[in-house]
């Protein structure tokens, strides 16, 4: 029944199942999975869901599950294992093995090293097409995404590449130094995943060879593992932007839950703080036209709006290398210009309305300019905080949202109660 | 100088370098283009840069460019070039590619056979591994991505598929039949982008058949098309989240931008003044106590911010189609639980700090309350929004966030000033 069903299924499929059964179906769904399954399984799931997992399994099955994967994986897995299971399986490998993977775990998570495997074919350049066939057919294992072989000397060193395509199509008395490639893309263990990502996308990339500081092939990286780590980033940018620090899983303890979510509400409560103390400096003024209160949410609201999408341009030209130190000044006068359009418009908008409910041309006016003000100052602001962070080596992105609106609701009470207590009162 | 750079500069990284350039310098780039490279680089640009350059070419040069493509990228390009140039390129086309451009042109965007190319390699399954070796060698094209060949029989249906490894690694004796894979992922050109894109994720695909209803091949998937879908398809999600309908090109005329963000601005200016208006109702109140005025954008605010994370969870967690119909109840139950917990937790502290300011203990506890309430309130409709979107087919993230921020909004002030109109005047 549900154990030869489980058996059948491929990893990647048994791990959604899991993803998507509260506590308890997950941890009986488990113990039907084949023990020696189990490893291919945890480097499947979500980082949420492999730890409820690896919590209900005992260090000698947990032990047994790690001896089961090559060493990359070996390395991805590891720093959710209790520590003493690692040392076991360290001691277990042979020294080769184990001196990568303690390379391995030496790389920044979001570095080359970390996605990378060490499934590679190397083949001599003075040998004939014909003789790499045959080297080819006596392998007991042919590694998945393999569209090239590495062409290395004796000492490792890569020469360049021979894409299987060559192999294919040339005459196999030919010499594998005529044919092989060596304008290519080489990566380093410690560049950055997503301009190695970038570089996947741009040249339509299945393997790329990774080699150390001296041209020695190191490992390869594999496009599978790209679009894994795409997926990644692109998920923990949305779930950043909502507010979660990472993913959740679905039927975690609400305490988990409410942990997760802690932080971003803290933040948001402080800038409310701050925007609230900004509207009690004008409770006088608040006290004689209490339209004021009514209205002013609409100018900090817009703007926080404006602001967010001036960011959201601004991180994504970043990301995509397209802000220069000339185009720069370009693009903020750009900013500005939108904003002063947008702020008559929506401003005259909104102008009418306070104006259509409260019956005062000069109320109609101050939000008017409160709005254009605003507008401007989310502008300025949209501009300078994503840049200023991107200068300062931070992330763009994470966090401006946050500021951008603590700022133009501060800035949009203070405007137009600021204008009201000038020119209304 | 530049124009023998620019030759020999990949065609993603000339469109990379279009992209970043004010538009007058974009042209004059764009011209000393060669020609014959034109169309490869339109097709890497993004739709707006896209949109700059064809509008400075003319038709002739238009056709020029479009005739150096293949089938599947004259139907992606396409949508941007003047009907007649479309026409013109369609009449020059042997009866064969004229009707694939025709079939391929009538997919949806974000169907398979809108991403498919028709590149594929076939071969007979009675034949023996040798010949597919030396017919391969007699091809003068082998397409980017091969890591199998198409198995069919006469009438062109699919039998299974030949891994280029089995090729390799089997004698060359051995007949097709006996090496090839049957069981194997096929995709339909009507199958949704997202449904294939996370079918590769999964199995670690390089290239997969797409066959028509009667299983027979029409084309084929490649990875760095799925890979460029993913990217897409996640970059639009966090414009949408942005509020920009879509990518901007960085140099556009500030009219031009001004259209874009137009859409997201006027929705939330709506949904602003009905939590204006809902204000109003209670201008008395605010008139006997301004404090409320101060108070009142801290409940609304973090509302939005608690209701936006169970949104973000609950779209994320529809999109890997991990909620059915017996977790959604347990899922809402539990986003209620923390909810509680949160109200509770952020009710108290907010309390305090209004208790701090105002000195009033009744207007703490009404704080605390309209708080907890308001957190409820962005629970019940954070799983709802998404979920009944979901249920009626809509996109389940589309839209929802600027829902939930004017529920919260709206409902924060209605909860936090309705209970101050009853309890503290
Ligand atoms: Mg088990
Ligand atoms: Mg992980
Ligand atoms: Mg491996
Ligand atoms: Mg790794
Ligand atoms: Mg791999
Ligand atoms: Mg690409
Ligand atoms: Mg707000
Ligand atoms: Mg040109
Ligand atoms: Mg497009
Ligand atoms: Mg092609
Ligand atoms: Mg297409
Ligand atoms: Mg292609
Ligand atoms: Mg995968």
């Amino acid at each position: 029944e549900l154990q030869k069903k489980l058996d059948a299924m491929h990893p990647a499929d048994v791990a959604r199942l899991l993803e998507a059964l509260p506590l308890n179906q997950r941890l009986l769904v488990w113990d039907l999975v084949k023990a020696e399954r189990d490893g291919e399984i945890l480097l499947e799931v979500s980082d949420a869901v492999r730890e409820s997992l690896i919590q209900s399994m005992d260090e000698a099955e947990l032990r047994a599950a790690a001896q089961t994967l090559d060493t990359d994986e070996l390395a991805d897995l590891a720093p959710d294992l209790p520590p003493q299971v690692i040392e076991e399986v360290m001691l277990s490998l042979p020294a080769e093995e184990r001196a990568r993977l303690q390379s391995a775990l030496s790389y920044a998570e979001d570095s080359v090293g970390a996605l990378m495997d060490f499934d590679i074919i190397t083949v001599r350049e003075d040998v004939k097409l014909e003789v790499v066939m045959r080297y080819l057919r006596r392998l007991d294992e042919f590694p998945d995404q393999t569209d090239k072989l590495f062409v290395v000397d004796r000492t490792g060193t890569l020469k360049g590449v021979l894409p299987i395509k060559r192999l294919l199509l040339h005459d196999p008395a030919t010499v594998v130094k005529d044919v092989m490639e060596q304008d290519i893309v080489t990566l380093r263990p410690e560049d950055k995943a997503r301009d190695a990502a970038s570089a996947f996308e741009r040249y339509d990339l299945v393997t790329a060879p990774v080699v150390s500081a001296d041209n020695k092939i190191v490992g390869r990286l594999t496009v599978d593992a790209v679009v894994d780590y795409i997926r990644e980033r692109s998920e923990a940018e949305v779930l950043g932007l909502g507010g979660l620090e990472e993913e959740e899983d679905l039927f975690a303890p609400v305490i988990k839950s409410v942990k997760n979510r802690w932080a971003w509400l803290a933040i948001n409560l402080v800038t409310a703080f701050i925007a609230s103390r900004v509207i009690g400096i004008f409770e006088g003024t608040i006290a004689q036209l209490t339209a004021l209160a009514a209205l002013m949410p609409i100018v900090a609201g817009i703007g926080g709006n404006s602001g967010n999408q001036t960011i959201t341009m601004i991180v994504r030209a970043l990301a995509l290398g397209q802000i220069t130190r000339e185009n720069a000044k370009k693009l903020f006068l750009k900013e500005i210009a939108v904003a002063l359009v947008n702020g008559v418009i929506w401003g005259a908008v909104v102008g009418l309305f306070a104006f259509a409910i409260y019956h005062s041309v000069s109320l109609g006016v101050v939000m008017m300019a409160a709005m254009i003000l605003n507008l401007l100052l989310a502008a300025v602001m949209g501009v300078l905080i994503p840049l200023i962070r991107y200068r300062l080596g931070a992330d763009p992105a994470a966090g401006s949202s946050v500021m951008i609106t603590a700022i133009t609701d501060s800035g949009g009470f203070f405007i137009f109660l600021g204008l009201a207590t000038l020119f209304l009162t």
